[in-house]
């Protein structure tokens, strides 16, 4: 209950500068209040935001910079008005810190908060900057963390703290997680595959790829139902009006009506994958069948806590590369190259953070 | 019951070229056949559409080609099987006039028939073309007639088959009638008006406009809550995040992150303008607050009811220049320079149809 203890100096990999280089770094931790839960990271998986983050690509970085959100770790301490964890659980972190005060923080969309506090290269409300998940600890307010279900691997659960609930919550949102329904993944990253994972365990899924490269991937691995490849006419002119839903996680320009044109009835194509260039599209291709373009972002605290209960009563995993902390530069370099089956993740307690 | 009758002759007025002059045309209407309504027509009025159709600017026209597609008429003979209607019946045509036999036709849905017959400029069953409602009579299943509500006048009437149902469908679809929901009309045209009216019935209701030109008329003659000049940065930066739905009906090119930004969390973007060249827009702009940018397309016969009830109920009319056949040419003309307030109505019924 150490409000009143003094700062704590802990040891994390930080980014200096906008060469995106991640090297270790000491840096205080706040006392623990009294809503905060003082949390000893396991494990951390490593999410292309992050490169983005480190490398300054959207414009707002502060440095140093502690990346890593998708964090599973311990509960060492509790602040003395938590009520939701006890020391000794296992729960995760996700994108966000805060806010916590505002409407859509109460109204359980918190990643909808224009105040959002993001778990690192951000300031929290005490002034000092957020450091994330490749470190020894994190001290994050109990709204913003969740309980990880018996049973569940740490290493496992942390891409379902980003990738995974990005995929549940537009799902369970729009209405789309009925049986009987017909998705499309598009884009076969880390939230791309989890995206197959968790379609499928709702319904019929449909990979479509732009070439014939990844389908024993996707149907052998990945569990796909069917599989499209997107520049071959004949096969997506046959796939004509038939999805209920398109998932498009690709992260750079491209192309809506042949996704469009996938859709049936009410159909909607949502967009995941941040990109400033402009997308095209034109009108009678939504008018006709009153389809719909949209998007969402990660997920609630409480759609986390669901899709957590949801993967562990299906038995979904996420397909993951564990690596240590000094490897984190690498993995870098090869998820920049798409180099990876299909998350990174970082084994932070088993890794020597000063080498 | 004139199933067995022979083949009558009528006159319309008829585009017989791409040019699109319209003049008289004598032609056959088939024998009224069982699920037939023999309508003569009163009033018909004016849609951009048409405008579309006669010039052969959507690339499939039929000529000799009889526009109108915004048809109130009285019944003068029923078929066999006809349960709807009586003679006498003041009854509406609207755009389309076909197929009933498929899946969405029997779901209450026709407008999404892949296999729909348009009102004109199309082939009917009986491999004759389908003539619209410039013409002294059409003869249509009964299924794509509605009755109109009594004490409704019929050149009023005539722009909600078409312009009122397009603005109603989407509105009762996607939830957005409850009030206290905030929504805004992008264009002030035949279906825009009609959506000021409409959406002021229903909740509060923004004109956006590129200029402050037609404020008085927004505000005084249509009853709009408020009036935003989409080029005034400020105003507009004042209004964002602040409604839940923009039934934008801009006909041509335009940029639709200004618009976006208007809309609140979930907030939807609703496209009634066929704009064959590309919309653009930015991921981010509907992921960050689950926007979505869809259309919608007339409407369901049901709705069709259903919104001549409610404008009766709310008193709601359109706002109409009421015209005779010979003018139509000049009509054609002056909407093309969006010079009318702000439908034309053809008096059918009280104009020559042979000069």
């Amino acid at each position: 209950m150490g409000s009143l203890e003094t700062e704590r100096k802990i040891v994390g990999w930080a980014a200096t500068d906008s060469t995106g280089h991640l090297a270790p770094y000491t840096y205080s931790l706040r006392d623990t209040g009294p809503e905060d839960v003082d949390i000893k990271v396991i494990s951390c998986g490593v999410c292309h935001t992050d490169i983005h983050q480190i490398k300054k690509d959207l414009g707002m970085s502060h440095y140093p910079m502690v990346p890593g959100h998708e964090v599973v770790g311990e509960v060492v301490e509790v602040g003395s008005d938590v009520t939701k964890f006890n020391v000794g659980d296992v729960v995760g972190v996700g994108v966000i810190v805060g806010c916590k005060n505002c409407h859509p923080c109460k109204s359980e969309i918190e990643q909808y908060c224009n105040k959002k506090i993001w778990s690192y290269s951000d300031v929290y409300t005490d002034g000092k900057p957020t450091q994330g998940g490749f470190a020894a600890s994190m001290v994050v307010d109990q709204k913003f963390v969740v309980k990880i279900p018996d049973g569940m691997a740490a290493e496992q659960v942390a891409p379902l703290l980003c990738a995974g609930v990005t995929v549940y919550s537009p799902l369970k949102h729009f209405g789309l997680m009925e049986s009987g329904l017909r998705g499309g993944i598009l884009g076969l990253g880390g939230v791309g595959h989890m995206g197959v994972k968790i379609a499928k365990a709702m319904g019929h899924v449909t990979v479509i790829s732009s070439s014939d490269k990844k389908r024993e991937e996707a149907m052998e691995h990945l569990g796909a139902d069917e599989y499209l490849v997107s520049s071959d006419v004949e096969s997506m002119q046959k796939a004509a009006d038939q999805l209920d839903y398109i998932i498009d996680t690709v992260p750079v320009v491209h192309p809506l009506e042949p996704y469009l044109s996938l859709l049936k009835l009410d159909g909607k194509l949502i967009l995941m994958g941040v990109i400033n260039a402009p997308l095209q599209f034109v009108s009678p291709m939504v008018m006709l069948g009153r389809k719909s373009i949209t998007g969402s972002f990660i997920g609630s605290m409480k759609e986390t806590e669901e899709m957590l209960e949801f993967c562990k009563e299906k038995g979904l995993a996420s397909m993951i590369e564990v690596i240590k902390m000094d490897y984190i530069n690498t993995a870098f370099e090869r998820l920049e190259k798409n180099d990876v089956r299909y998350r990174f993740v970082v084994d932070v307690a088993g890794s020597k953070l000063i080498p």
